[in-house]
């Protein structure tokens, strides 16, 4: 493709480097035994989805009801839907069913969510989320509500489900392996309260992108949950997760403006094109808003978007000989922060490195 | 309206106090004796457009061509493009021209697009954008490649303009004025060189909500901009730019979880609903991503949204109290720490809370 051809800002995937982190991954769960059940809020994109599983268009996860709905009309089956389930959304929930046929199953972690599902008439399969010491959502494993949960739902109740989100905080193998270990022990645990309560357990789902690509041991777990390693970027990078060549998605911007008295100049790439999101900066501090690098090869420019406005981006240029490089009008491609956030900017469709264009929904 | 038929999160827009906001912004540019242009990046959104220009859709800002293009294809004219032009959006541009029959006025600062201009055959008018402090984009005052864009573009130059953004940075009156004062200088002084290379200048424009407000002389100054003023968020609040009763937008969000182990409850409002920006936080520390405040009073509850991820908002709960106060599945709203930012997080529409519906843009 001819990246002169688009305007800016524009989101661009290279579909080799996505088959390749798919492939990858899939190999790995393989070889450990489990199923992966690729976490599509990353993508947000059909087509990306049948990469991550290789065609066969089921055992997804998603965040937002509007994902699920997106994903069953396309034809995705067996769809977690991994937030917490409240009341206002069950009446969309059953049209998506009954309009598709396909499962979303339903996260929840209190008594009254459980009641409120037994009571609505929903009949999606449900599974309990697990605090393992991320501390967001979810019970303490052992919590005696998990028994009482399991009675309300009876049959209706799947499994269960923890986020070790905290993975994301680590660098270092060795804490991301204990966090993986928590995972398991957090979600085996309840599952064997279902159990013990007399519940079936054919769900027992684990994970984050560190964690699964990292974990000694899975034994007892049936599946796992990871969404960034289709597409990585700066966060994963900075934390060893991947390799700067893994990342399969950047943006392309155009150089707006030099301001040499300032020594800076000014791309059309801002908080919406990029995020505001710096996760990578602990591990990586000269990532700030994205790396700047080169259109046509993605070589880093050893420059970074240090400041963001709404549409704005202001890079520091430390070597004036940039200035030359880059005139006014021409192109760079950014490489994300954080690409979950990046790549839900309002774009609306991918450029495929090929010149395919692949969509994408936002929104609830 | 009730809340409670809507799904979460939602965006929220309070029709009275958007009146209010701007209203008294127009009595104050009145005042002043300047032409008030809206910048309706803040609220991408037609009807809002119509408001903040008391229904005579003339002469308002933007920041993306896509903006461009559904404010003149709505049939609002006199369109400032406030962001730096490149050839990449020449085609565009002049497609929205042929078909709207409206004026979208170029903004550039270098000798290079004003040539790239003047050769596209485009007839747009033209601003050249002057740096009064900001260091983003524009000309220092006194760049003698003035009088040579002005020589290229002759009858095309149409004026200047210039954003003193550092303004967003200050929370005293006092430091605002400076930079309203160092505004005009700066966008009066290439005026004159304009002037002095024999062009004509009808727009000489400053601007940002802060020095607006607080500008005690605007004398040579044809036009101010402004956007987030319609709105108001945590950011203009924490620098005393408003009241919190100003705040015109809202998140309603669910609660989604209770974590009484950790403390914490969970919202369905993560980085893409609230956004990621911590812009209020240095004047604010408590705002963190966003006031909780009570759904239909809008009084805050003395808790923030302290962690974004995602989908999810963790909220510390300081008093348990609240845990009673709002128990899983119960809605509060959330307050903008950055509207502009919240806004455009892919919402698609504002929900008044008079029960109608106005739709919004984004992307590119």
């Amino acid at each position: 493709m001819n990246f002169a051809d688009l305007e800016t800002p524009a989101l661009i995937l290279d579909p080799d480097r996505l088959a390749a982190n798919a492939k990858r991954m899939r190999d790995h769960c393989a070889a450990k035994g489990v199923t992966l059940r690729p976490h599509v809020k990353t993508p947000k994109s059909v087509d990306v989805a049948k990469v991550a599983t290789d065609g066969r268009m089921s055992t997804i996860t998603v965040s937002t009801v509007a994902e699920a709905e997106y994903f069953a009309k396309a034809g995705f089956d067996d769809i977690l839907y991994a937030v917490g389930i409240v009341p206002n959304k069950f009446a969309r929930l059953a049209r998506i069913g009954a309009e598709t046929g396909k499962t979303i199953v339903l996260t929840l972690d209190s008594l009254d969510m459980a009641k409120a599902v037994a009571a609505s008439g929903l009949d999606n399969p449900v599974v309990i989320e697990v605090d393992c010491g991320e501390h967001r959502g979810g019970l303490a494993p052992g919590d005696p509500v998990v028994a009482e949960i399991a009675a309300v739902l009876g049959a209706q109740l799947a499994g269960v489900m923890t986020h070790g989100g905290q993975s994301y905080a680590c660098d270092k193998p060795e804490d991301v392996k204990k966090i993986a270990r928590d995972e398991v022990t957090a979600a085996v645990t309840v599952a064997d309260q279902i159990r013990a309560a007399g519940g079936a357990v054919r769900i027992v789902s684990v994970g984050s992108t560190p964690t699964v690509q990292l974990a000694d041991s899975l034994d007892g777990v049936t599946e796992v949950r990871a969404g960034i390693y289709l597409l990585y970027d700066l966060s994963q990078y900075s934390r060893n997760i991947c390799v700067l060549e893994d990342i399969a998605v950047s943006v392309l911007a155009s150089v707006i403006g030099h301001n040499r008295n300032a020594g800076v100049m000014t791309l059309d790439s801002g908080g919406l094109a990029l995020s505001k999101d710096l996760g990578a900066n602990a591990y990586m501090p000269e990532a700030k808003y994205g790396l700047v690098c080169d259109a046509e090869t993605l070589e880093p420019l050893n420059a970074c978007v240090n400041i963001v406005h709404q549409e704005h981006g202001t890079v520091k240029v430390s070597d004036p000989a940039l200035f030359d490089r880059l005139p006014v009008g021409s192109l760079v491609r950014v490489l994300p922060n954080h690409a979950c956030m990046t790549v839900a900017g309002g774009y609306g469709k991918y450029h495929l490195t090929d010149g395919r264009i692949w969509n994408r929904i936002d929104g609830w």
